[in-house]
């Protein structure tokens, strides 16, 4: 018997295959059946002492749910260390009342997933007005890897153009954009986002020469309306650059969006595995098993 | 301010205010705002230290995340006694690993909502294989309420046929048949179900002669997909039933499916207000103001 295991959901099942190959254990796939009435029945794999949960939390609702049944199921099994690896984590932004009476979402996600799971690892979490992700899960262990490196070893060896600007939408993507333009050894420009409602912004560069006759490499950590790297586009093509590729660590949009980042003037748009996506270019394997490989104890040889 | 409010989702706003006019407190709609990502914002009305969250558990999973942000908001708001009172309560019916991994949802719902409120009052909980609901929230008050005295009044005042018969679908429905028949002095009768799957059952009598010739009177506490309804009503005509009424206690199928009980040849259909739903006919207003009373403290009255 395995003393660890993955369990995957369907949609993330190729990804698990291949972290469950890096690190030599199963991997099952979490049933889900759906009742007329709106409940679900979740059914688990074989539980092993040391479970990986392998649940990208983009459109999360249901999926924090079979996350509450699969430890129910995964615990009453037999599992002591369970580890959610949520390689896109859900409701990070709403992490303050913006009006009153409004519900902080970061802090009850933070506290459930916190008494189900013993640690949960991330990517690029949307953290701003927190420090650590250590804070929203309090009492486990919390990892918020970064794609960054993966993201600038694909930039390198794909060969980009040296006069290339790296471009991020607002002042939040600040610290991230200069950080990737100094791993790839290229200019960087941050734009001011003017946000009006969920799927309206402006974007506004306050220093157009710097994007003015370069190619322009768009980055943010999310993708989910799309508006704002529409938005952003244009303002870069207006700004006189002379193409937009864009790079994104978390892919939130439905794929028929293509289309219309096409139409919008983006050559091409990349993002990390963290999410199943057509879009999926830079797969983080070897950051996952990395974060991992503690967790898998292989039982010692017998001597011959 | 008030010391106590009721907080309700916009569904069961009509609900909730006849509630508040009995108890003499205020009603306040939670809020809910979808982002296009999935994740919904919740924000709660003004929040009292006494609050009672009126949330029927219909279609649940996102109504218990709104659950559990409401709470957040709430607790974080200065609320010290926080009731759910969920008329309908969800996830009762999977209170057993039916197959190996299976997860037992009741239990991980239980233990999910005894963490986030002081006390949950339902009615007619869907209990079969665990005695009291108090099993199912460890640790905090628990209130399973029959809404057959209120059941029996309303058939009473209607005038019913003295030679109709209570008709049961299963045997799980047997005791509450049969004292729906007690205290409404009538025969009763309970069918054997032979379950094919999610939306296909077999209705089977044993003894006919306790149904030809008379009106029958189908009751059930849950109507999902409305199978079982439909075949056990057709079983009734099949066994000389002169009319088939149906009342139930939670109306969960779709309005749409109305016509096709009328096309079985169920001449009516009743519901209580456990679930907003075009069959309520029984209110339960005086069921639930007296599960409530107690929680509502009047201010001491200055003299003179």
């Amino acid at each position: 018997m395995s003393t660890a295991a993955i369990q995957c959901l369907t949609a993330a099942r190729a990804d698990a295959e291949r972290l469950g190959e890096r690190l030599g254990v199963p991997v099952h796939t979490i049933a889900q059946h759906r009742f007329p009435d709106g409940e679900i029945a979740v059914t688990i794999g074989p539980a092993t002492p040391t479970t990986i949960l392998y649940v990208p939390l983009d459109q999360p609702n249901e999926k924090l749910l079979t996350i509450l049944f699969a430890a129910e199921a995964l615990r009453r099994g037999g599992c002591t260390r369970l580890v959610l690896l949520a390689p896109y984590l859900c409701y990070m932004r709403q992490d303050v009342a913006f009006h009153p009476g409004e519900a902080i979402s970061q802090k009850a996600i933070g506290k459930l997933l916190a008494s189900l799971v013993d640690r949960v690892i991330t990517v690029d979490a949307h953290l701003h007005r927190i420090a650590t992700l250590g804070e929203v899960f309090p009492g486990i262990e919390a990892d918020d890897l970064s794609a960054m490196p993966t993201i600038a070893a694909a930039l390198r060896a794909s060969g980009l153009d040296p006069a290339t600007v790296v471009v991020g939408p607002d002042a939040e993507s600040r610290p991230w954009v200069e950080a990737l333009a100094t791993l790839i050894g290229t200019g960087s420009a941050v734009a001011r986002k003017i946000r009006r409602g969920d799927r309206s912004v402006e974007i506004v560069f306050d220093d157009p020469s710097l994007i003015a006759g370069r190619p322009a490499l768009l980055v943010d950590d999310i993708v989910s309306s799309g508006g704002t790297l529409i938005t952003c586009a244009q303002a870069l093509r207006a700004a006189g650059a002379t193409s937009v590729d864009a790079m994104i660590t978390h892919a939130l949009f439905p794929a028929e969006m293509i289309g219309a980042f096409t139409a919008a003037g983006i050559r091409s748009i990349r993002s990390t595995t963290t999410v199943p996506h057509p879009t999926n270019a830079i797969a983080l394997d070897d950051l996952f098993a990395d974060a991992l490989a503690c967790e898998i104890r292989t039982p010692p040889e017998r001597s011959a």
